[in-house]
């Protein structure tokens, strides 16, 4: 019998609340396949820093070094509350960054994917969405501005200044340029390859990199798109987009753009995947003005187990059917309240009921 | 008799076309206000490059120097295009930029308008934008990584490496906070501030100018929002803002999500302002795609006319005047193919029997 470990970062605000679902549905996972998760709590986030004096504990970083597999919560608090935090210790720079940068998790997987019959979730009209919208976003994740060199301070005339540094290298360009490839190849076939290269030298290098590596997948078709024009096509005709790749920051915006396309962050499960170790968490924030409220969907955190299950521990087909079992709640017309807009025709549950019937879907 | 100067830079693309209408405009304001506007054609862009070997030629920058006012058409051509132009010859880079560095153009308003009239036009749904969409982007115009030193080299084991950096000042961050905040004060006297400073320090600093600008316009709320949550949310509720400022590249993707939002980058004129200088131009490429077959909307082309006449002209019942000519025309179910989706129940007529009609509406 298999027996996977795997590390549970609970995070802040409603984390403890959806990682709760997402733990009924490793168990039952677990019980079918005759497998055996051993799943370990561990602290993360601005609730570990007032726990433990660090958002990213020592106990936390030598769980996750030994576990196969990362469930991460969302982390963070409300403004007020992160004022009492020093800016290193803060969730996302004294936890989150070192987290990713730790695992080197390069290939940030975000879905944007609406099956048609959530199509009401959606912003877009339905003459927009067509059949619903199926996007991966495949976003790299440890490079950029978001690990560059940083400078503030000031000149001789007493002039405040910040310099902060871009940074790529071919090799960080080419890995995930091979990710990005090997998805498209499995998928359509079609690669949005986003970019600004009419003003960044970055995006230069990263076009010449693309191009290169794309050699070797010549049944892939690549795509440049200007990351503002990618921006106004996301809203005006997602259907155009299949497996769109990008740097860190670009990757940030359009994501987070997508969820906005779905209607909700809160359907945003992602994969952060490295060379030796991946983990896996919801792209939304903590939301702490619902937290406690038992009323945030646990799909993202859900989804984050359905691609936890395909991607670290190869169980395909019982990723699909949590996939499945999700959408198939939603089809009975069952929603919660963070999700559903005020008019719209769904019967609401809460975060603990909406789990309780993933699980009786699965 | 008043009299204007005004270079015209007639772009590429489409650019020609669309500012044959916008001319039709300001003659006729000019008649009608017993003013003269001296309008002087000059080349900029890749035409420009073509015909004269350089993009933005002296003879441009001399009537830009000598110019009330500098309206621009859009710039740029298909990829394949300007594979003929050297890197640093591209429009972009060779003519646009150095444009806005010339005249210092540090404050871009980019209006996301849509009246309740053209909510058609967009892909969102009517419950999602309600009375239309009435925002104003004000980008930081002539910082950040648009301007930062770059870098490109290689290691000394030959790998090929890039360094650009995002750089601000106080200064610069100071005078765009005030541009924001004043034009708050005669909005709804809300203004978010688009940031991401859980991960860049450049955030860091600018927040902290925006806050202590701030304490100059005790009238105006400030609402702090980090630069992926605004992408959702223009999205899923655009009427949540009414101004927002931001830094050069947040705000060239931010903008263009605008134009998707509206339903075509086509709806996007805007100003960019210098202490000393303006200059007006839609937002949009210049859709080589459709180029010289008078299908392109002159929109954006006149609405940049629009904000000229106030902005730069103090003509602010003029610009309204046109603005509202513009709206009767859609009004009265008049549009260009460019901006009609197939099936919506429009009359067609091309570019110049748009322009007329304004005209007339005028
Ligand atoms: C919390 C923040 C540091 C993080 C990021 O910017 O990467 C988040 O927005 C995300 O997208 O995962
Ligand atoms: C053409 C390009 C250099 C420009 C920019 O990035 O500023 C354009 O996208 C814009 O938004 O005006």
């Amino acid at each position: 019998m298999s027996n996977f470990k795997i590390a549970l970062l609970d995070g802040d605000g409603i984390g403890p609340e959806i990682m709760r679902e997402a733990v009924k549905v490793l168990d039952l996972v677990a019980e079918r396949n005759n497998i055996s998760f051993d799943l370990i709590h561990t602290p993360f986030g601005a609730s570990a820093y007032f726990e433990c004096g660090h958002p990213f504990p020592e106990q936390t970083q030598k769980v996750c070094d030994e576990a196969d597999a990362i469930l991460k919560g969302p982390i963070g608090l409300s403004h007020e509350e992160s004022q009492k935090i020093p800016v290193d210790m803060q969730p996302e720079r004294g936890a989150l960054l070192p987290l990713r940068r730790r695992y080197n998790t390069y290939a940030n997987f975000r879905p944007v994917f609406l099956p048609k019959g959530l199509a009401h979730f959606s912003p877009l009209k339905p003459e927009i969405i067509g059949d619903g919208i199926d996007i991966m976003i495949i976003r790299e994740l440890v490079g950029g501005l978001y690990f560059g060199e940083k400078e503030t301070g000031k000149t001789a005339d007493g002039i405040r200044y910040v310099k902060e540094t871009l940074e790529y290298d071919e090799n960080q360009i080419r890995r995930i340029a091979k990710v990005a490839f090997e998805t498209a190849q499995k998928r359509k076939k079609v690669l949005h390859n986003i970019h600004k290269s009419n003003v960044l030298k970055s995006s230069v290098l990263w076009n010449a990199v693309i191009d290169e590596v794309g050699k070797d997948y010549p049944d892939v078709k690549v795509e440049n798109i200007l990351v503002d024009a990618a921006a106004t096509y996301l809203c005006l005709n997602p259907g155009r987009f299949d497996v769109m790749v990008m740097e860190n920051m670009f990757g940030d915006i359009l994501s987070d753009q997508g969820g906005g396309i779905l209607g909700s962050l809160g359907l945003m499960p992602s994969a952060c995947l490295g060379d030796d170790k991946a983990y896996y968490e919801p792209s939304h924030g903590s939301a702490p003005d619902i937290a406690g409220k038992n009323i945030a969907n646990p799909y993202s955190m859900i989804g984050s187990v359905a691609m936890m299950l395909e991607m670290s521990f190869n169980m395909t087909q019982e990723s699909r059917n949590v996939w499945h079992a999700m959408q198939s709640v939603f089809a009975d017309g069952y929603s919660t309240p963070d999700l559903s807009r005020p008019g719209s025709d769904v019967k609401m549950i809460d975060t603990q009921a909406f789990g309780d019937r993933v699980v009786a879907a699965l």
